[in-house]
């Protein structure tokens, strides 16, 4: 029998993608989209306050392509929290003018393949700020879903904890690599979501994207044992370039 | 040849998830939304009283993210309840608001893998009571459906009925460890819908679902043989969070 | 090389899965209402001569869940006649209130795996009956499409004749066992729709359809060999019934 | 290193299937539909002459069931010109009343897995008859999409010529046993759809599909390397059809 | 452990499939339609002059079947000017009348795969024009995402280099005997969207693309490596097939 690794959770966080409706937010008139503008900057407003307070963070991003426009992602305390900024957003102006299409449910993660034997993550105060990140404002991010795959020969949770362990550290190594270039946080959505984690990764070159997934598919963890779903990448959707998103 | 296991089955159950239609109900007037969420509170003070008549059980979350707004968990006697009952909801003024996404049909189940050999489950009254359950009104939900695997030397229904039993075994020790923290609610669905198997569990605490759902999957009966379809996690819709969900 | 088995083939059927569009309906007039239930109970009155003169038969049910709301399935001599009573009902008044959400086309079948040396099956009056079967009136169906499946090592066209048969029959033997429980009617749907057959059972228990597709599943058959679609499952629609469906 | 098997082009092919939008075909005025019905006529009236021209053929089914009402079946000498059609079409009168729901991109396509050695195959008329063929007008039609299948053991594309040749004469032979009773026009997309090959079957007895596509199921070449889209099958929609489907 | 080939990159690209709603199109005023268009010429005059400065370019091309009307491919410098080029889009009278699809976000990449040792490839002006290339104007289009296969006995990402060189060496070797035929531009997409590459391929005679991508599927690299998406086929909309495209 394999062992579960003992894994840390933070906040818990929701991916929010949105597609515009075009048509809608043209044949509005100006007094209404000025009035939905208003209303999504106030709750932006608000998830500053929340993130200023520490008690959640929030990150805006435009998508690029179609599958979405906007990428809102949210930390917050508890699942509820959650809820009601999802309900509320819902009930705004400007999600009248918003077509949901595609959402993510998930925890911040920390697991312990690399933890130090006898040490207490929890004691050591990075670990706790990084499972209660305030993200990013970099200029560009990617997210995508993942399995560890369970098929025959190729079955990571068949394997036992050293071998896990001896390929996790690899993995590691390349992610550090990166450090400075790309900043990731992992989510856990098992029991939460359709994948078992979600990768979120914040570049102010997007280039560096492709090269950390590229060379990590090398790596026996990724070829043998990943699993990916869609990726979405986008464009910080700061103050400025979110009034011209919305300008028409 | 293998050999079926014999399964004890009770009430009939519906997932039933819906999105709510967030533009109709902004735009309807007051006392249109008024009617709708007291045709709705009625509905829900009828299922209370067949639940306290032991006639059934229902389930009512707020579902976290785009996949749904509100589940809802029906168990009734028979098939031609639960298909009365979802069209009484369909002809209502508050379904009108609401738009289908997902339902699941199936039937509470025991197995008897873990069955004391010799005697008769359906003389125990706690079996009888796990059969026909009152649903617990924890602060969360988890709902996923799964199967067992089928796939070239993965193969369960290939498996002689020892190795299952102790591989079942083995599952139900990690389940019994999360006592107390998880209710766990199975529910067959082989001739009734996609999947093989619904499970639903109810927790206080969100993130223990994740702790047991992650941890079974290293136990070798998940590892080798689970298949998984979506996860759906929610928060309870008491008569305050559900005021609260349509005040707009 | 393999050999094919020698099939018999009976009535074309057309199952058709309809949602009701529930708001639609509601918002209808009484008047228009009247009128479109006057047509489709028409229709059924057709359809029931239909079968008295045993030129076809029709069963009528509505499906637990959001799949569907009302299952039409239908046996006829041609594909013409499907085509012309699908076409027919397309141009009705009550089909403007319903959503066509699934539809298969197959024709019954025999196989001839159980069929005696020597003997004609088409001189046996009792499988030409099963050919052209009148639909039985039972309280439930169950509908699924399958495959059988080719991949690896578990390719059953790559399976000599007698290992089929032996496999096939050790089948038989299950659903022989269900009799007076459940009535099973196959039909084939090679070149004619995505999965190789359908499975339609009806039962007046519908805890028979879990008790014997579960049970086949250990069967090596089907452990091995089967592939499955989605399932339905529904409540026979008679007049009084269909009454109630429809009455808002 | 495989080899692959040289392959003759004739005209490019399009599959154009359409719902009929059978709400809005009803509600429009007979005035409107007799419009919209003569620009269909003249449209159908075009492709016959196109057709007398031996410039390209046209057929006309209905597809039974509900993935599609009509199909339209174009072959072209160019790619410009199955543009320029379905462009023409969609600006129709009628074409508003239709919704696309399927279409596929192929071109007539004969393999050279049966040809003599050393013969010239586009020296024979008969050979190049079958890649410009003028559409029968037989009471059936089927059509699916399919691969030859590239997995573990079971990979086509890695079999040397003379494999590959044995299997296909022997699969030639099948077909041929069907000749008088099934006319096949294979079309290949690779480059041009999702799968690699299109199959389309006539017959004036659709029962002769099932038997043929059957039995092949059990060649080796069908069975280990066979893999299958959906399956369309409908009826010859010619001008008596085509006024009893359109009448309201 | 396997090695990462290394890569450069040039432009970003964003492949924008899109419908026209055709029945909105019919339905505009003779004004509307002529405002709309002259707007989606403008979009193409300042592309054409961004194309002509060598800041990014642009292809223009109608698809065959319904999978869409139009494709727009899009080459620029950044992901920011991806997206802003394609907001401002959306924003135009003329999106009002398209439907989108299907997009894909990629980047122009080369591989080192075939790269002459000890050379810097960025000293090559030819490689570097090669990343930021003006599209040529041919008469044909062709467009598909692939990845590279991770399953069990043939994972690409688990073969030593000198493995992947040979393999990539064989397979250039075919895609250069189609030299003068068809140009190719490769783009990766890992972190980017759904598939690891794209594919872009043009030629003024299309039977071109089939022969080339089915003379590959023979070579080791694709028949054992690799998995295919959806294939696009179009033709080249120059000025004078765009106005008979939207002549109504």
């Amino acid at each position: 029998m394999s062992e579960a690794i003992e894994t840390l959770e933070g906040w818990y966080a929701l991916h929010d993608f949105r597609r515009m409706d075009w048509n809608a937010w043209k044949e509005a008139s100006p007094e209404e989209r000025k009035r939905a503008e208003d209303e999504l900057r106030s709750f932006i407003g608000e998830w500053a306050t929340i993130e200023d307070n520490k008690e959640g963070s929030t990150a805006l991003y435009s998508i690029v392509g179609q599958k979405a426009d906007i990428l809102f992602m949210q930390l917050r305390e508890t699942l509820e929290e959650l809820n009601d900024l999802e309900t509320a957003f819902n009930k705004s102006a400007f999600a009248k003018y918003t077509i949901p299409v595609y959402s993510y449910v998930s925890v911040v993660e920390l697991s312990s393949y690399m933890a130090k034997p006898g040490s207490d993550p929890m004691e050591n105060p990075e670990v706790v700020a990084r499972l209660k990140p305030t993200l990013p404002k970099a200029k560009h991010i990617c997210f995508y879903p993942m399995n560890k795959r369970r098929e025959g020969g190729d079955n990571w949770y068949m394997l036992d904890l050293d071998s896990r362990k001896a390929m996790m550290r690899s993995h590691g190594m390349i992610g550090r690599s990166y450090a400075g270039k790309v900043k990731q946080i992992i989510t856990g959505s098992v029991g939460f979501d359709l994948w078992e984690w979600g990768v979120t990764l914040f570049a102010d070159d997007a280039l560096q994207f492709k090269k950390l997934v590229y060379e990590m598919r090398f790596d026996e963890v990724s070829a043998r044992f990943g699993e990916f779903g869609d990726f979405y990448v986008g464009n910080l959707l700061d103050n400025d370039r979110l009034g011209r998103l919305l300008d028409v």
